[in-house]
Order: structure tokens, then C-alpha cells, then sequence
């Protein structure tokens, strides 16, 4: 009991650490207040920083430290996969998608600056993930392959497959194609932020193939949580019981799947279970 | 009189010639039609294929040309730059950007699919130009430097920087930071362009010197035709004859900047004429 507890603690307080390490890393990779045009960097410094929960770059860290690699050779990753979801959340909040006004406890990016900057912004942070990857001297080649990884991922294989069908499903539950937005709109760049860290902590062939597998996932244990929540989704469609029972299921596998990296699978195991708990 | 008209005909067969090699290109590099989910790879060619000029992809090849590159080369990158001022195009046309229901003759994106799958085919036309690049696996170093150029002159410090200033920009003529918009809402793509054809084709570094040059002055000559073609713009500031008089001389030292790279840099010079004349 107090062992679990003594335990628990320690990873709540590693995971923080991690948190703030990505912050930091996200404000200087951001461009400075008042760079000019001071209104666009201004609306990408507002939406990016402050509460975020930092789940896909904590998964890239811990990744790269799964394989054996060190945190500082996968931050340009973390930071570039934590701005492609921030891109993300700015256009799906405007007004012809999802026409949120708020957005963690604060106005949205268009709601605060217009929705012509909101535009604008989300193309700059999608931008800028990309440039963020093309920074780095050293090893071109595992730098060209993560911004393969992750450029599919958040294209229309991947993430913008899956908005597109969100966007056009009916509203009537169960006529979805439920399944392949469950896999995409948010699984597909998990997944991709478990890959891209394994390739810039030199994984092997058979460590990428794990950690695909976790990052599969727990991909799907996100989405899963994220409609119990809201009670919509496949909550909906699977009831909350076989949702929460498929969701377990999933963790499992997925902690299991890393369970050959030993002791530097623990961030891994660690954030698999906050993805079901959501205990951040 | 007549070896000038032979010159101008094969001149023009040949960047006919070049337009269909890219728009071949085009085709193949989109997602097919029919590839799930339909809509938005629908949107993307529609967007892309048809009537498009192929000024910037044309610079690509040209400038690897005359470096003494092959222009399979620098397919990629011309097919990048090409899809990146497709999706600038898209979400320009926004109602919430310049609210344009025409584009080449036709609906524009959003009036034909819908506000939501606009910024959607925006999104993804941006994120497929920066995969493109990430898909050769000989020289990646080369690769990675061709990305980072692009993302840098996409982004807000180039055509994203534009983009932000001219729509902030006072609708009074002359009160607008307009020498800023004129060197980066076109001017930073088609420098790039310039460029990146330059390192796909292996360039010395002073051979991308003079490229950079020659890339600076044919964007301003764009922006300077395009602001007379539409009377506004520095064409309003500096009037009309001056404006002229500016372009004219901006192409003479386009030219003068890449003469040192003799017959091979005759694609280039073409193009730095026809970027004057628009005859396209």
C-alpha cells in the first residue's frame, strides 16, 4: 500500500519534471514576443503554452529513453509533434469546424485574435513543427525519417483522414465509420510520437516494432478514455462497461509490448497508465 | 526579328515542356482519387491540377539546371513548392482570408467542398508538400537542407509573415508596411524555390549565392507585375512608370546574377522574362 503510494508519487513527480522540461524546450523553439509581425507569434505563444497536458511529447521522451537514448536527442521531436497537435486543436476550434470558444479554460486562438489569424496560426505551428525537424546537423538521415514518420501521420492517412471523416460523419451514433476515425483523427499521431521517439534514440528494427505496437495502443486507449468521458463515441456505441473493459485490455497489451526494455520501459508503463486513468 | 521569334517559340515549347513534366508529377505525388477519405483527396487535386502556371516548381528545375543538376533531381522539391502555394492559395481564398469565390476560373475550394474541408485541403496540401521531401533516401542531408529551407520561407518569417502583415495591413494605400509584404507574402516562396532547386541540384556554395540573388529579384518583379496588373500596391506608392522602370531593372540583375553559369542558365533567364511579361 505505501510502496504503491511511495511509487505513484515518484512518477507523478517525474512526469512533472518531464512537463516542465518540454515547456521550456516549446518557448525557445517558439519564435520570441514581438518578432514581427508581433500579432501571429504572440497567438502561437498564447496556443501552445501555458496548460497543456503534454501527452505526445512525453511519449516521444520516453520512447528515445526506452531504446537507450538520451531525452536531449528526442526534444526537437517531442516539441515538433507537440505543436502539429496544437496546429491541430486551432483549426478544429474554428468557427466552419468545431466552433469552440474555449479552449483549456480560455478563449480560443480565433476567438481572442479573429479567425483570419486563427487560420494563419495553425499553419504557422504546423510549419514550424516541420522546421523544428530539419534544425539538427547531426544524423540527417534519422531526422528525414521522423519527419517521414510524421508527416504521414498528420496527413490524410492519418490525422487529417480522420478530422475529415469526424467532419462528415452523420450525427447519428453508430453511422460513423467509427472504427477509422478512432484510429486516426487522434490514434495515428500518438502512435507516431512513440515511433519518432524510438527513431531518435537509435532503435532497432525489433524496438520500433515494439514500441509501434504500445504506441497503437495506447493511441486507442486515448480515444477510448476521451468518449467515456464524454460519453459519446464509441461509449455510445460499445456501452461504458465493454468501452472501459476494451480500454484495460489495451493498457495491458501495451505495457507488455515494452516489457523487454525492462526498468527504461517504466516512463512508458507510467504514461500508459495516466492515459487510462487520466490522472495528470 | 525572326531568330528572336524562333527563340521565343522555343523557348516557350520548352516551358510548356517542363510544365507538363511537373504537372505529371503533380498527379502522381497527389493521393489517388477514390483514396479514403474521398472528399479531401478529391479537394486536393482539384486545388492542385488544372490551369496552374507552375512559376515556382519551373524555378526549382530551372535553377537545378543550371547548376549542372538532373531535373529528376529536383522533382520532389518543385512538386513541394508547388503544393505548399496550393494550399497558401486555399486558405487565402477563406471568408474569413480574402473571401474569394473564384480561383483559375473555377469555384475556389471552400465554395465547391464546403468552409471545413477548405482548411482541411489547406492543411493537408502543406503537410504532403514537407512529406514529399522526406521521401528520397539518397542524400538526406541534401533533403533535410531543401526542408528546412522551405519551412523557413513558408513560415512567419516568410509567407506566413506576409500574409499576417497584409491582413492587418490599413486599407489605405502607403500606409501599409509594404516593402515588407512585397518581400515576403510572394517574395520569400519563390526565393525559395530558387533556392532549393539550387541544393537539389548539388550547388557550390557560391552557386547558391548567385542563385539566392537572382531568386530575390524575380519574387520582387512578381509582386511588382502583379501590383501593376492590379493597379494597387506599390503600384499606387510609386506609380506606374516607376514601378516598371523597377521591375525592368530587377530582371537585368537577375540575369547579370546567374550569367556566370553561361547557356545552362538559359531556363532561368527565360524565366526571368516571362515573370516580367507575363506571357505564360
Amino acid at each position: 500500500m505505501s510502496g504503491s503510494a511511495i511509487t505513484h508519487t515518484s512518477r507523478a513527480s517525474s512526469l512533472t519534471q518531464r512537463r516542465r522540461l518540454i515547456n521550456r524546450a516549446l518557448a525557445q523553439a517558439l519564435p520570441a514576443p514581438g518578432a514581427y509581425p508581433p500579432v501571429i507569434h504572440e497567438a502561437m505563444r498564447y496556443s501552445v503554452l501555458g496548460d497543456g497536458k503534454r501527452i505526445r511529447p512525453m511519449l516521444t521522451l520516453a520512447a528515445c529513453e526506452a531504446v537507450g537514448g538520451a531525452l536531449e536527442d528526442a526534444l526537437p521531436a517531442a516539441c515538433a509533434v507537440e505543436l502539429i497537435h496544437a496546429y491541430s486543436l486551432v483549426h478544429d476550434d474554428l468557427p466552419a469546424m468545431d466552433d469552440d470558444d474555449v479552449r483549456r479554460g480560455r478563449p480560443s486562438c480565433h476567438k481572442r485574435f479573429g479567425e483570419a489569424i486563427g487560420i494563419l496560426t495553425g499553419d504557422a505551428l504546423l510549419t514550424l513543427g516541420f522546421h523544428l525537424l530539419t534544425r539538427p546537423r547531426r544524423r540527417p538521415a534519422v531526422w528525414l525519417r521522423i519527419a517521414r514518420e510524421l508527416s504521414h501521420a498528420a496527413g490524410t492517412f492519418g490525422m487529417i483522414g480522420g478530422q475529415v471523416a469526424d467532419v462528415q460523419a452523420s450525427p447519428t451514433p453508430g453511422a460513423e465509420p467509427i472504427e477509422y476515425i478512432l484510429t486516426h483523427k487522434t490514434g495515428a499521431l500518438i502512435r507516431a510520437a512513440v515511433t519518432i521517439g524510438g527513431v531518435a534514440g537509435g532503435a532497432t528494427k525489433a524496438a520500433l516494432g515494439r514500441l509501434t505496437r504500445y504506441g497503437g495502443r495506447v493511441g486507442l486507449v486515448f480515444q477510448l478514455v476521451d468518449d467515456l468521458l464524454d460519453r459519446d463515441g464509441v461509449a455510445l456505441v460499445w456501452g461504458v462497461s465493454e468501452t472501459r473493459r476494451r480500454a484495460e485490455a489495451l493498457t495491458a497489451q501495451a505495457k507488455q509490448a515494452v516489457s523487454p526494455f525492462g526498468a527504461r520501459a517504466e516512463p512508458l508503463c507510467a504514461l500508459a497508465d495516466v492515459l487510462l486513468s487520466r490522472e495528470l
